[in-house]
């Protein structure tokens, strides 16, 4: 079999399409086109071809794709057939906004363990589970087997707790902390920066007034 | 003077790069390489020195860049210089965790209006703010003159919400809700979705295990 790099942006497209696939399917749709994709979340029809296409086959000509066989290739090529588990840093109100965030659990991502460091907070609860010290993360985070830690915590506290969550054996970091984590190589980190997006924003907000 | 397209991945590193570049002019550094500002946020020199070629010679030969200046040139670049105003619909657990974030303020976006449809949540105060009804957008955003409005609703009342931050003026959308809106072509549109990344690791983690 060739081994072909696929790219992230199509990664991120196809997380992006199967949000709509479930959304046609549960409207009880049975097929639709490249053209109904490429509408619905503002691509090109060629561009959902050619994402789908790293894949293998799945579109019949003149008919178009299977939704729920779409779904369910969708769902294999990303891993979410199995449950991931999210280890939690940083127990603030962005941290409780993620821990009360639906669409993660409903597509397989669930935070099982909360850590902070403000004595105040250690040992309350949070949406059902009490909120840990972060010098336990070595210990509970590989005890539970946790997959992906998730960094809510300010910059300055960000390396810290990267460090924790790589010795406690989590494969990847989602890190909302503005800043670039140092971790090994074999870890995948995603990051987001909110001011980021603003600045984004700002940009193209710039570019349509000096046009 | 030649018209260029800047790529917007090079609009979102420039950002990037002023971050870490205003952590060093805090701690009295001077001059910094292109190598020294890829290593800390993790891209090639190469890259760097292409992403600040688009607008210009700031580097100098030996030197490096002046890191003060470079600040400078990119805070112009950005259009950072003015205040950037936003009206925030949704007064839940992220919107909140959004008013209370101090990177939007210290970057020059300031929240000045804040939006619900839920009786109970309307007249509340968020930061200082009084929760105003989610009817009241058009009218309110527009006397608040606000550039960006930021969407921190459910899916299903997104739509609406940005037809009315549309009609109220604003010429940006940070949108959290996990769908495509359909603005008109003039407004720029930043989506954050956030089961997304969490993909993208799922994806990435897959890879390796089947390397």
């Amino acid at each position: 079999m060739k081994i072909v790099k696929i790219p992230m942006a199509t990664v991120s497209r196809l997380s992006i399409y199967s949000r709509y696939l479930i959304k046609l399917a549960d409207t009880g749709t049975e097929t639709v086109s490249s053209g109904g994709i490429a509408d619905s979340v503002g691509v090109t029809p060629a561009q959902v071809r050619k994402d789908l296409a790293y894949f293998g086959e799945f579109g019949v000509r003149g008919v178009g794709y299977h939704v729920k066989d779409l779904i369910s290739h969708i769902r294999n090529i990303l891993n979410l057939n199995n449950e991931w588990r999210l280890a939690l840093v940083g127990a603030g109100r962005l941290g409780r906004a993620l821990t009360m965030y639906k669409g993660f659990r409903e597509r397989g991502f669930v935070i099982d363990c909360v850590f902070d460091s403000d004595p105040e907070k250690i040992g309350g609860v949070f949406e059902g589970m009490e909120i840990l010290a972060s010098d336990r993360i070595r210990e509970v985070a590989r005890r539970q087997k946790a997959d992906i830690g998730v960094i809510c915590v300010p910059a300055a506290q960000a390396q810290d707790v990267a460090d924790a969550l790589v010795d406690s054996g989590v494969k990847a970091i989602l890190n909302f902390a503005p800043m670039n984590l140092t971790v090994p190589m074999s870890i995948h980190v995603q990051n987001v920066d909110l001011a980021m997006h603003l600045e984004v924003l700002a940009f193209q907000m710039g570019e349509g007034r000096h046009a």
